[in-house]
């Protein structure tokens, strides 16, 4: 039995390290088109900052790490075309010569490539002028030579999701001035604004320049004399411009599934343009599987969406894994479960945010609630500003968002409101969950629960 | 509709804010026997450490806040006899008159008194000899009067469970020298000896003498020219005999539950002779309720068993308060989840250890695992050492302890394996958890679940 899987990230990986655990007899290629396997895209940020020194720990596991499990890595390799009938991946190897592989079965992991959105002068300036997009280990090296040759004084990020706050705030951390553009009313549109106002004026506390509603239209060299080597102009949402120098520009304003090699051999594709896959990770094209920022989401609220986080194409990834060996596992559903830090604060969510609810068939109330991380009498107490989102008819709780100081153990407590969702809860019942409690990390009651207990008075159905 | 509570504990406090909430006309009277309702008693420890300040602010909620609710607190006041026939119950008034109060639903919320070890010398002693036995407010002010007036430099503690391990933070925290004797064969004997035996290097690490294996037999005043005003004798489990000098000594060595009254009134008594009751908090006496660390304790794995914590009794405390009114609300059960903060780590567990799982009929297999509590490149992570519990045959998820850096959210962690055995998962199905990830923050495969997989790996049941 022959594996081949298209890609060294979290899919692809996952899916190789899955099936060699279930079956060391199992020959597995990992084809791979660039030198980084396994490389922690989610932590480029903590290396641009200079937090993380090296680059080469950003490796969840190193090649001869992979190696030992016994995958082939098939390194600097270029996926071409997928001969389904006769189940060969052409690949073009690092010398440039073409090459067929035999496969059994194939799993795709080509991931997601970066938005670039319609930017004037984008297409014309690159990392050698200070503009920048961020997704590949390539791009991340980019980014640390204008960082490190061009000692920049200056920057604006365009967009303020995930990476763009990560960003902010790794800049910052180096000592640039930065200014945050986006789009949309208010930063970290993936929470509602309510929150994202919090790590707004986190942002501004820090001193970075945030402006939302702000859609930048051009890149441009500065001319002699400016504050910095590139020009962003931008329109406000009210019909104005305006205008910033830097020394450099980061665009980070979201992914978009890299679905040309799949598509090319036939897979359909599903919501946004996502190759679709049953639960078991199955293209619909005959020993062809899929898995990762690739393939369309199940979401165990939604249904189908597309929903690209680095812990789902693990999970994603394990299932292909197990499956092309012949197995029968199935992707559980993704809650959307994510989180992020900003300077010394995290913010998380899980599930839906009411709108979300509501167009998924919900009558969803969402509520606002505030509770100390532990007792507010022990020093070091943080409080945590939290959103519960139920559904009005049933109870059930359907999203929760938490934003709070990293000490406040935000990421774990959003994991605990997950776990709930996950198994369908009502808001009322989870005040039945036995969590723990000490007065130095936490409460008789758990955040969480008191969370919950709000949005039941709030209803008044006690 | 007039509801009296016998204590002001959490038990009797989250009953009487129950009523209040869903009904507004409800008459509610709380006798508390001493004047401090609704204080932390799991607070005291910081009290006494110094890092609270103020004792006052161990209270959950002041007087005034409980008496807005619109219950009404009866102070220093003693409940002597319940009178079910009459529903009646006699009390001493903070002036020493008797009194009858009517009621119509009545909850004993009386509960645990501090166990007294058979120590010579243990009832001629007290606290102004610096010998203390530690639960209450009024022990408390016992505790800091010696601490202040007689400036103890070393202290005994006999036990080391969790109030006796916090104790030794605290007094080492305040600059004693601190030894502590625990009869098991290692420290914080709710957990496994693997796990007590970190806690124990850390407490020797923080200059706590730590003696195990060791019985307390005697404690006398010392005589002339001996190093500290009291002497302690123990014998080892070896039989030798040894002794030290301290200026105090603390006996904390575990709670029983405080049943007189209700037992008197023909209560029956359960499990560990705590008050037997159903899991509505009813107790078999009409219109007589009862919860918190006087009753039974209903737990999801075990059936009914004595588990006394505060968390558990503000959750009884609450569905007595319902059910008084008329409800049927059903306290779901226990997983005894508890977590102990000990110097600058966390120790917690939550389900079942492999020998209670094997006195409850499962067929249990327990493995240890560790892992980072966030990306090892970044910055400050701290490792996490686990045991992992499930049933062989099925794979249930039975019990889950977990140790390491306060920082690693260690309390949280092990709510996310309390909420997964609280729904039965098994050990596989944990890695289906869709759960939050960032690299400063967690791992793409949450630490709980690399402890699951764990698990299942070893059993070869992949």
């Amino acid at each position: 039995m022959h594996l081949v899987m298209i890609g060294g990230s979290d899919a692809g990986i996952s899916a190789a390290l899955r099936a060699r655990e279930l079956d060391p007899g199992a020959e597995v290629t990992v084809v791979v088109a660039d030198a980084y396997p396994n490389f922690s895209i989610c932590g480029i940020p903590y290396y641009l900052s200079g937090e993380v020194t090296d680059w080469r720990n950003l490796a969840h596991r190193t090649t001869a790490d992979l190696e030992a499990t016994g995958m082939w890595l098939r390194l600097d390799t270029t996926a071409r075309r997928i001969d389904v009938p006769a189940r060969k991946l052409a690949v073009t190897t690092p010398d440039g010569t073409d090459e067929l592989i035999g496969y059994d079965k194939l799993i795709v992991g080509t991931g997601a490539v970066p938005v670039r959105p319609p930017i004037g002068g984008l297409d014309q300036l690159g990392p050698d002028d200070g503009v920048h997009l961020l997704h590949s280990m390539g791009d991340t090296f980019a980014v640390m030579r204008t960082l490190e040759q061009a000692a920049p004084a200056s920057a604006v990020i365009v967009g303020a999701g995930y990476i763009g706050l990560e960003m902010a705030d790794a800049l910052t951390t180096r000592g640039l001035q930065v200014t945050q553009m986006e789009q949309l009313p208010e930063v970290l549109p993936t929470v509602d604004p309510d929150l994202g106002a919090h790590v707004h004026a986190l942002l501004s506390g820090h001193g970075v320049e945030v402006l939302v509603g702000t859609t930048v239209r051009q890149i441009s060299r500065s001319g002699p004399g400016d504050a910095g080597r590139l020009c962003v102009e931008a329109s406000t949402a009210a019909g104005q411009t305006l205008a910033r120098h830097a020394d450099m520009v980061l665009v980070v304003v979201g992914v978009r599934p890299d679905t040309a090699l799949a598509a090319g051999a036939g897979a359909a594709l599903g919501v946004r343009g996502a190759i679709a896959v049953d639960t078991g990770m199955r293209t619909g094209l005959p020993d062809v599987l899929a898995a990762g920022d690739c393939v369309v989401t199940h979401h165990r609220l939604l249904g189908e969406t597309y929903l690209p986080l680095g812990t789902t194409a693990h999970k994603q990834g394990r299932v292909a894994g197990e499956n092309a060996l012949g197995g029968n596992r199935e992707f559980a559903g993704s809650l959307g479960t994510q989180v992020v830090k900003i300077f010394d604060h995290a913010a998380a969510r899980t599930g839906l945010r009411d709108h979300e609810a509501t167009a998924a068939g919900y009558d969803p109330v969402t509520i606002a609630a505030e509770a100390d991380d532990h007792k507010a009498y022990y020093p070091g107490s943080h409080r945590i500003t939290m959103r519960i989102t139920a559904d009005r008819a049933t109870g059930r709780l359907l999203g929760m968002q938490l934003f709070g100081h990293q000490h406040a153990e935000i990421a774990k407590r959003i994991d605990i409101a997950a776990t709930a969702i996950f198994h369908g809860m009502t808001a009322d019942a989870v005040s039945d969950l036995d969590l723990s409690y000490t007065p130095p990390l936490g409460s008789p009651w758990e955040a969480v629960q008191m969370g919950t207990q709000a949005w039941v008075r709030a209803l008044g159905q006690h």
